[in-house]
């Protein structure tokens, strides 16, 4: 059994046309923007026409549904929001690719064990904080939280839901029961360049990793750059300089081949060309698929800014803004991925993911894996955005083969 | 011989009260504002009640003068003008020193071959570019120059020098005539760390560095911190770290004790905590007080930011905004000042200057030569700036002493 590429390409063009913007190519779905709640409807509508079972929950996210009532469900789907001027692949690929494995097995009038259903989650880019949708179905909300949310506009998430015709506290019901999935997949495009380079079509997510952020003060002091000696100075900016320079050692030592430290984020004060920087304020970014790796890259890190510090003579301070673990995806999910993979003859291999997906909060409550397929020149988040036809087939035939595979057996 | 510190301290402190303000307790006695007006008017009223033959120049220098008419003049002073929250020594100083200069040989009579003359520079600290003041004496302003000039809040030179009562092109006629001074002594506070480190109390200085400013573009690509591998990456802020990082080792390799190169300046695209910098824009400025030494920094550096660029996958530009050469002051002079500092048996080091001062234009017309005194802390430009009085004292004394020398012989 094949997808229909064609008419995945038709309806993935379709969606593309909501919260696109002539001006630059990019789409701008935010999450519960008036061009979000439009392209949910769109879905509705398609689910409808095709006899999917469609519904809203509380939380935004759009539901289809085949196979029988009353068994736990096959789930597979990714979100339908997107940054500011993004791309017409992201998230997008997955609740199309879910939809058209939906319309193939309804059309085949395929007889499965479990339902298979599609779900298109809602803000998952980070207007609200992000994944607000997958957290909802994966009970993760708490009132409070929901009603002390605002963007970084100050818009309230709680008038955001009201205007997109949503009830505030519903989204507290999105929450699925234990036990109610069976399993969940996500075929999303990679959004880095490892595949491509590779020459791999298919990458099998076996871990989501964690995440810390750091803010690091370096203070020094300001001085005349002509006038102060360079062994008299003490440079926050040099501090900030010989740290970064020491990063490819640090992952050397303490990281490994997952590990990414990056230093994203820089202001210098007093910011003048002739005057030497009394403080260096950056933001540094870990991430490893291994808990006990960012800890070690933490202390690493650590002792390597202090001993910088004492050789500038500068004043080292930091604060640990977030701490996220990393997430395993299922063994037994990666399994079937692999060899499904395999038995379609296409080349995969298996990867973390580095980016923070829906799948690991669907993690917490079910079986949960990741499918990518390759993103040219690693671009994402970009109107460039954009994956080959030809990997886009073969990912979304996989998913097809998951949901067989997945959906034909009774309970897990 | 010895001047009157008391009389000194009561005058510096009375002139600090021109755009002194209360909130932050700094100096605002910004070049042309109505404070550094009231100022130069202030100045004018004591040189006129010491019968010290005041006038005013069409670029707003104030003159005092002192001995007979109608020869070359050794000229003592500095600027009146200070940087916005400035400090009371930072140019004060060198006035306040020359007019008491002025009143002792006035009260004693001193007979002299030459006249000794002061002047109040305006201008200096740089809202039009700075040194206004000596670039007139120097004969080095054009009249398009004068009409063009504006200040980064954009009120043209011309309307503030109408606003302060001076009519815009008179500033060509305050050129002083080849031959018509024999000397130009200035005494500054060293607004750096070196001569309190070391212990010493005068500064002789030989040399004005020369300064060089770029304005540097690292581009590389703007990625997913979480996607890009770190072996995959074109990161522009890795690519300065690293070049910073080896800024010791060129001025090791290309450059003296006397050479700085200090980033003062970074500009991170697209700045986002968990994004990979896609472009790094960066200022680079250099010192020496040795043009050879300042090209071979360049290259150095220029080598060494093409082969991080490589290295780190990024285009490299740059853009040389400024390139001032260095200025010698006279060897007489310097000769001088050291033999009469060694006189009076104070402590004292020759020593370059790092910053810019009036006497590098004024050395285009005259022998010239510079006196710095201790900064507390290496402080300037700041209202913490500090010098204590005996060393204030014996910058003074050392002043009138190269007065008397270069005054009690005829021409040059």
């Amino acid at each position: 059994m094949h997808i229909d590429i064609e008419r995945l390409k038709r309806t993935l063009f379709e969606l593309s046309r909501f919260g696109f913007n002539e001006a630059d190519n990019g789409i701008y779905r935010i999450g519960f923007s008036a061009a979000d709640m439009a392209a949910r409807r769109w879905l509705l509508q398609a689910l409808e026409r095709d006899g999917l079972a469609p519904r809203m929950d509380g939380a935004g996210n759009v539901w289809g549904r085949y196979g029988p009532p009353d068994a736990p469900s096959v789930t597979l789907g990714s979100h339908l929001d997107s940054v500011p001027a993004g791309g017409m692949f992201d998230g997008a690929l997955g609740v199309v690719a879910a939809l058209e494995v939906l319309r193939r097995l309804k059309e085949e009038q395929v007889e499965l064990a479990l339902p298979v259903e599609l779900v298109a989650t809602a803000e998952e880019e980070g207007r609200y904080g992000g994944m607000f949708g997958a957290q909802a179905i994966a009970g993760e909300l708490t009132p409070g939280g929901i009603l002390g949310m605002h963007d970084p506009d100050g818009c309230r998430l709680a008038d955001a839901l009201e205007a997109a015709g949503l009830e505030p506290l519903k989204a507290l019901e999105a929450r699925r029961a234990p036990g109610s999935m069976r399993a969940f997949v996500e075929l999303h495009v990679e959004q880095g360049p490892v595949l491509e380079q590779s020459g791999k079509t298919i990458g099998v997510v076996d871990c989501i990793a964690g995440v810390f952020k750091w803010i690091v003060h370096l203070i020094g002091k300001a001085d005349h750059a002509g006038t102060a000696p360079m062994n008299m100075r003490s440079d926050a900016f040099m501090g900030l300089a010989d740290f970064a320079h020491e990063i490819p050692r640090l992952i050397d030592e303490d990281g490994t081949e997952r590990s990414r430290l990056t230093v994203g984020k820089v202001e210098l004060r007093p910011g003048s060309p002739h005057t030497i920087p009394g403080e260096a304020i950056f933001t540094l970014v870990g991430r490893d698929t291994d808990e006990a790796v960012m800890r070690a890259l933490c202390n690493a890190c650590r002792k390597s800014l202090s001993a910088i510090a004492r050789r500038h003579k500068l004043m080292f301070e930091y604060e640990e803004i977030s701490w996220l673990k990393p997430v395993a995806c299922s063994p037994e999910i990666v399994e079937c991925l692999e060899r499904l993979a395999e038995k379609r003859g296409c080349s995969w291999q298996r990867m973390p993911s580095g980016a923070g997906h829906d799948t690991q909060f669907m993690a917490g409550i079910t079986q949960a894996g990741m499918l990518f397929v390759p993103s040219v020149g690693g671009v994402s988040h970009s109107p460039d955005e954009w994956t080959h036809w030809s990997d886009v087939e073969t990912g979304a035939n996989l998913l097809l083969d998951a949901a067989l595979e997945l959906a034909s057996r009774g309970g897990s």
